[in-house]
């Protein structure tokens, strides 16, 4: 384990959320040994040559665009979910308070309207104009390190998800991109974050579906500032599970014919996605995960519908026709019921872990060996999660 | 592909039952183009280097107890479970009758009341003694090896599951077991049927759980004759999925509390398994499958009932209780249902294409690179579906 | 059992489906003797006194817009499917044949777009104008009716569904309708068929969804002509499940907060209904079934997916979210697996059984006690199975 | 409502389990208004002219054979299960506390090792022989009633199921039970309880599957004593949905072929029932429930284990086989995910008013009309969830 005098920067773009007060609430109550280490993929023992930095020596913050504070988010995570518990936080208080004089306003104008529904003006960089906000942005990533002494910064997004960009143009070259932030075009919040972030000397990381964060000028930006990054969007619960299931199905040849999997949940993401995923949803009508692994054609759907009640459980039911021998007919059904934050959480703090490794290492541009924590994962198009583990393993013992 | 000219027997323990009906009749649609190739892992293009023998080369013979034919099973499989098409029977006629000359009388004295109870006494191998037996068995093997000129021989077992062996020390070495044999000792079926075919020059497969088909006394002989073996149970249904599922929980670190299955299955083995398997399943309630993959202690339990309206649909149900981040509890549940003889055929048929394989490279003992079959694979510790895999394509390229 | 000399006729519109199909197939067949009589709810005991037509008695006919036969459509039934078994077709031979002999050119034309689509020109009636059209159709019933001798006539819509009206103020009275029909307004199939039915003394069902077979100008009809009719839209799977199991959770009065579902179904109603479902469902979010079994709003979706591969099976993931005793929340799921055309079928043989007991009654108007066939029944509001089943029981026997 | 100056008593034997702490805490904190009324059945507004007692009017007192009490069973439950609320234990805390001071030392002798095992030998009743036994019981009943200056009295059974009588002739007559208690015969706690609590005025109910609370003995001196009793086995989860939706398919004469359910569950009573539910569940393999309701033998199986990790929770999966028209098989699964003493409090307290109705209408003998709540009614055959609920509406409405 790192030494202890050392301070690692980790920062949330969407601070406030669930995820990210269930990231921060964790790591601390672990690091003061309130509760065990389950599901953190990187204390995997195959990882111990890594010598990682550990929970104790992150120093949390983020950019946030309601008004809100880890602790308020906390308690009423506790009240409603059950996934965090009081008397944690109680034990937490003074580590909640400390960590909340390090959230700072967030950008929600470009966001779209369902993200910019739920904005607090008065808790968004006041500034016109992307170059401005971007300087805003960077100042409080570099007053972040300042402060806290840090020797390594990540900026991890986990913000809702944002529309696809209105430019995709200004998106695909740095030079473009740079032209657009002075000209004044239209971009998202989430390329003002990840240019922001590879400005300020940090590692990025998109854990959402927002295209526009990572797009090829910010590539081009990551090999400029001898930065890495990766995404895209967290791999957590149904698609999880296909991306460990379907390798069975190929293994033994069975033939999928159709697999339709409907997803019910009542968080804030819950009821954002509803619209796009249904809109996108049709458009992906052939799954590229599942066809991926299948090593064939496959008719899928994906349905996400918002069932209030549900707060942040989830609820996946997937339903696989598949022939088998002599082209027989056989039916595999699953129901997933997992909590959206629990599951997200202890990726989240594996990525911050793995990133600092990659800094550490003066490794650039997209971390492909981190596949297997992502529904879309950069620069790699192996889906199966066995095989997005070995890449994991061969990264560590590159000869093995 | 191997030379047409060239004849493969295979030969089956049980050659009246459903499972060996559906390889049979199923090789042989797909050898005359009635059907297509679905859940044959030994198609897979990483073994095409192999240069495997291929369905149309194999002769099928088999030992049995009960007074039926291969067309009769078939018949009855298509009116009762439409799992074989009456129109491949009616295509396949010639060859299934060609087929039921090749039935021999099989051995169920000292197989268990369950077993001996289904026999019919005409239709068993009528010498006294262990060792009269045997060459009554051998001689069937050579005759149908000379009868049809094979080049190689694979005799597989696919009979109920017979009881543990009274006397367990008869087993433990080939010296043992001679006397035992020569001595008149109480020994069950399943090691004389893999005494005769290894002294008959062919390569073993156990696909039953019955446990006195493979012990250190049939290892030591396949040593002294240069032969190669493999079982023990071949690994279908839920046990499949268990060893294609628990990976995942095992590399996200989740922590399975709890995994309970209930298979309901309506077939005659379902009948046979329900007694010994309850009884059993209470002896093994730290399940070794999950406890191996998982690298943890979980609560397991596995019931077996028979539900006759079933049939030879299988019907799975499993329950998976685990933690998440900060001890959450989650849940996960499947549902699989099956058809046991269709999800088995190709596995039986994949073993015989890899045993002449072996044969030909003249391997010796265990073949424990076909752990990915097998309930219980022998020489292997293995039981992750993936790992077993990998292992399997090691087997095929060593270098990779 | 009635005289075995009577002769009723029934008459289906949509003759050549997969439903009509296996309710003849399945009537002939109980007729001969060939198969048992299961799932037909008039031979309960209860209704014995009522001395209903049986099976044999019931000679059948239709309209069907597209070039097939009965005995075609029951071919590639038992080949796809399997619901009909081929020693059935062969023994019915005959019987089917003559039955092929009472199939009549249907009407297309105004059903919108998927139902023109899948219609052959030279299988539609070809005159013009709505009055035309039904003077035909009403020469088809009489010729049916002399032909055979009928006692009695009902004609029931098994065809699929219908856009809703473009004109729904022709629909409001009689006269409105009339001078409709005579003045070429616009009007939907449905509704040419039923004023054609009860023109020519038939009683008419509608088991389908369509909305324009039975509006007021059709009741208004039927008190004219002396006749009874029923509708709507058939209750065999999902919806059956919903008013058989949400009684259970009223008579506890446990709170069901959200009780949504999704059917994935591969039949030509699937793909034809896939569109108008999926867009009704957004409008009805407030599902009415269920919030008239329970007593409370509740939220609900239904999800309605075409997914080729399950043929003629229809599988329904029901996931119902209550709240119990102190507002603990629990869960129910369920998956329900079933043929669409096995669980119709004989619900429309008992419809017809009981509209001629309506019939030789003389009743007039809508026969409400035919309410718990139905998803939408006409002239009640009762959606509980069970009350639904009371009122049928009272129909028998008053005083009870 | 009664008026508040009424006091009624609610005696538990089992008073400091899950099931009764629930049922206080749940009581009180709605007769404070903490919380809602859901899932009270005798809140139905049909039961509205019984003008029953409500909960305020309630006092709890019980026998309970473990040192323990309501406070920390409550507290317990609190941090384990989720399902009692810290807040609502604060706020009753002096509510508690003095129920707590109405726990009397219970009967665990006779019992069976199970219960014997759990018992504290000072906290049980240290007389010596039945009459003396029962006398203590009687004692502390009528100290109960006096304290709290009670109009009536309703003892409530919720201890663990106990294992059938040593000696079953001893239950048959009151003459045969008054020789056995005075001669020093072997009995079960449960018998002594009931017989105690009809001599001391009591209403009795036994909600849990004891066989001995209720033999024809105590009928007899029910009659005697002029008072009324229920019984057995409350019906809170599996059985429950099985009564409510076995109806379905006997409405539609769909014929269940196979009904299989597996339990499992992870509280005191899961542990206790697992070993005798195993046993009797292979006695009862012709499952009376479902045989009655269905009108036809049906192959049930009903497995139960416990599986610690669920704690309080119970899930349930059921897998029922049927036949549809034509002979088809099809088939409908459910899951049942409950909290067993939030499902069963509830009912208890309803039972309580109920209770209370009888004796004031000075009813004798067995409450027929309340067989909706329990799985094995006394004096009542009929086992339909729906036609239960209907004689407990004609209980008050005679008439309709």
């Amino acid at each position: 384990m790192a030494s202890s005098n050392s301070a690692i920067g980790v920062w949330f773009i969407g601070a406030g959320g669930a995820l990210s007060t269930t990231a921060i609430v964790g790591a601390r109550a672990i690091a003061r040994g309130l509760v065990g280490r389950t599901a953190l993929v990187s204390d995997d023992e195959a990882f111990a040559s890594l010598g990682m930095a550990d929970l104790p020596e992150f120093r949390f913050g983020g950019h946030e665009i309601r008004r809100t504070s880890i602790t308020e988010s906390a308690r009423s995570i506790a009240r409603e979910n059950g996934s965090l518990r009081s008397e944690w936080i109680d034990a937490l208080a003074d580590d909640l308070a400390a960590i909340d004089e390090d959230i700072r306003p967030g950008v929600a104008r470009g966001g779209g309207t369902a993200i910019v529904s739920i904005a607090d003006p008065r808790h968004c960089v006041p500034k016109e104009g992307a170059r401005a906000v971007i300087d805003q942005l960077v100042a409080d990533l570099r007053e972040f390190r300042r402060r806290h002494s840090l020797s390594e910064l990540v900026v991890i997004n986990l913000a809702s998800t944002e529309p696809p960009p209105d430019d995709a143009s200004a998106l695909q070259s740095l030079e473009a991109l740079e032209r657009a932030i002075d000209g004044g075009g239209a971009l998202r919040p989430g390329v003002l974050y990840s240019y922001a972030a590879l400005t300020a000397g940090a590692a990025f990381i998109n854990f959402t579906a927002s295209p526009s964060c990572l797009p090829a000028a910010i590539d081009q930006l990551s090999v400029r500032a001898g930065l890495p990054y990766m995404g895209n969007d967290g791999k957590t619960g149904e698609t999880l599970v296909k991306s460990g299931l379907a390798p069975m199905f190929r293994a033994r040849r069975l033939e999928v014919m159709s697999w339709v999997g409907y997803n019910i949940l009542g968080n804030r993401d819950g009821s954002v996605l509803a619209d796009g995923a249904n809109k996108s949803s049709k458009v992906t009508s052939k799954d590229s995960v599942l066809a991926s692994i299948l090593g064939a054609p496959v008719k899928t759907r994906v349905g996400i519908d918002y069932v209030e009640s549900l707060g942040d459980s989830k609820v996946a039911w997937d339903y696989i026709h598949f022939r088998g021998f002599l082209g027989h007919p056989m039916a595999m059904q699953f129901t997933w019921q997992g909590c959206d934050s629990i599951l997200a959480a202890p990726l989240v703090l594996d990525l911050a872990r793995f990133a600092v490794v990659a800094l550490r290492r003066r490794e650039v541009g997209a971390m492909k060996h981190l596949a297997a924590f992502f529904k879309s994962p950069l620069a790699s198009s192996e889906h199966d999660l066995y095989r997005q583990m070995d890449q994991l393993h061969r990264y560590v013992k590159p000869s093995s």
